[in-house]
């Protein structure tokens, strides 16, 4: 089983990251071959600054290190690295409707949220799908806002597969009875229902693009104060509080699950404030991230050293996509 | 001066593909670097059959070859050759606004000749805009209806060069006065009045896409059968004839200059058929394009010897975006 995942160095890291991809990519690594990409090309629709865009790459790779990917058992690299990625986008693109495009969450969501209407960012599922498919990806794990994309990539792999495969049967896409299998392979998601979407302190979902988030690697005093900032209501102590709470979410995500069965009766139950859910919830922090945010000092201090890993990266990377986009340039006769 | 022009793959090549662009570019290689790209990443829009696609490049690159352009003088190369081309597609897609594309005319135009309304074609002005800006282009020949993807190049030039180059001024945009000169060169277009559109036999614009052309080596019947079926009226030959008419723009495009004044006397007075005309074009034809097809087959029988000039192209035009492509990654930190 092949999995890939990746995510955008277009901020710091938050718990919305690692919850609901992050952990999961890691324990992935046992399970067989696991990709992960920093998505430095996405980035480039809302990084426009050089020193920053290179940074953020750095420290993403940096924070991936940190919270256990062990680039002898996974496949750490740079999205920009890997030449065939932008063809296969061009190839790809040939294939995909429009109205899929048009009817994109993700695009819709940013312009609401006030990014200006670029081509990159419309063009965004198709180098996300082009990304999934170039390496022949068995298994993406995703939040429940990435299903669309998934969706859109098995939806064109097909296509692409339709179009340049004689004999291609896209119920039987493997082609164990046509003996014609697909080009593209065609990728299953793996929703994590449990995690699937981080709240962030507003409690809309945790992103980078919304300034709601309680980041992996930032600065102590400044976790502190977003775990403080979390949106609460008027409701007393002694009450019945929301289970629509963005930090009673936020407690299910990170609570231990032998403290978990008492955090929530008293939060049902009323009788505890939301300061002290509050302290509860940095003390898990401390708990789950003392000891990636020392490693994660540590890899600062070696640049060359994680800059070794990205190449190494990149090389094994590459001889995935290899075979994928030689069968693709054959297949559209390029 | 460096001048760069390309045609789509994507059918054989008519004499609107001469009178309009290539025999310019020819004129060309004479006056400075020239280079020449077989458009074979737009044409997966149309050719969707890799047999297909591989014929039309390598007779695209044929018929350059007998219509004049030398490889000694001239850069010939295929288009998807230049893997730095896709990641200029990429970046550059970052900063071009969705309203440019969707006010496009190849788009709608396309839309409204049948064409499926895919992504590839919509985002068709990007990848023309990075072959242009890849290579530091200076001068580009066009047709009338190239002229607002040559401004859509120079804008987006523009917009990328304030975004990414600190002290630029885009009223000096070579930094003469800034010494702040952009990545991105700004390209003119050069536009030839005289032959810019070349009407095909029913009168719209010459295009493979409309089925209305006069190949350049096609089987000699083909080619007198579409000459026969130029669109005309029912004007007797006696009465002064339409100005409008295509077999009119078309004896003006081919006629050499001394018998031109003759024809153009002729056809304004009356006094002759249309079959008369004809007859007349389809000696141009023979005049200008036998020497031409005499070597196109020359040509067809050394695929070995046409592939190499193609590679021998690609490894130059490489060279001139090499520090292109360096300059963009580095400036938006790649």
């Amino acid at each position: 089983m092949r999995t890939l995942s990746g995510v955008q160095s277009s901020g710091k890291l938050h718990i919305g990251n690692y919850y609901g991809a992050i952990r999961q990519f890691v324990a992935m690594q046992d399970q067989g071959e696991a990709l992960f990409f920093i998505a430095n090309y996405h980035a480039l629709n809302s990084v426009r600054d050089a020193a920053a865009a290179k940074q953020l790459t750095f420290e993403t790779a940096v924070s991936y290190l940190a919270l256990g990917l062990d680039p002898s058992k996974a496949v750490l690299f740079r999205q920009s690295d890997i030449a065939e990625l932008a063809e296969l986008y061009w190839v790809l693109g040939t294939v995909v409707p429009m109205s899929n495009l048009e009817r994109a969450h993700s695009y819709k969501d940013k312009l609401a949220k006030g990014q200006s209407p670029d081509f990159g960012l419309f063009a965004y599922p198709v180098l996300m799908a082009a990304d999934i498919l170039l390496y022949g990806t068995d298994v993406v794990p995703v939040g429940k806002d990435q299903v669309q994309h998934l969706e859109f990539a098995r939806d064109w792999a097909t296509k692409f597969n339709l179009q340049y495969v004689k004999g291609y049967d896209p119920q039987d896409p493997t082609g164990a009875k046509s003996k014609q299998p697909g080009i593209l392979k065609l990728p299953q998601a793996r929703l994590n229902e449990a995690t699937a979407v981080v709240p962030g302190i507003n409690g809309e979902k945790m992103s980078k693009t919304y300034k709601n988030t309680i980041d992996l690697f930032g600065p102590e005093k400044e976790v502190e104060k977003a775990i403080k900032s979390i949106k609460t209501d008027s409701t007393p102590p002694e009450a019945p509080k929301s289970l629509e709470a963005p930090l009673y979410q936020l407690l299910k995500v990170m609570a231990p699950e032998s403290e978990w069965a008492e955090i929530d009766r008293t939060w049902r139950e009323g009788g505890q404030g939301y300061g002290h859910y509050k302290g509860k919830l940095l003390g898990y922090y401390h708990a789950a991230f003392d000891a990636p945010r020392k490693r994660y000092a540590e890899l600062c201090a070696d640049p060359a050293g994680v800059e070794a890993v990205l190449k190494q990266g990149a090389e094994k990377a590459r001889a995935y996509a290899a075979p994928v986009i030689a069968a693709v340039r054959a297949a559209v006769g390029l």
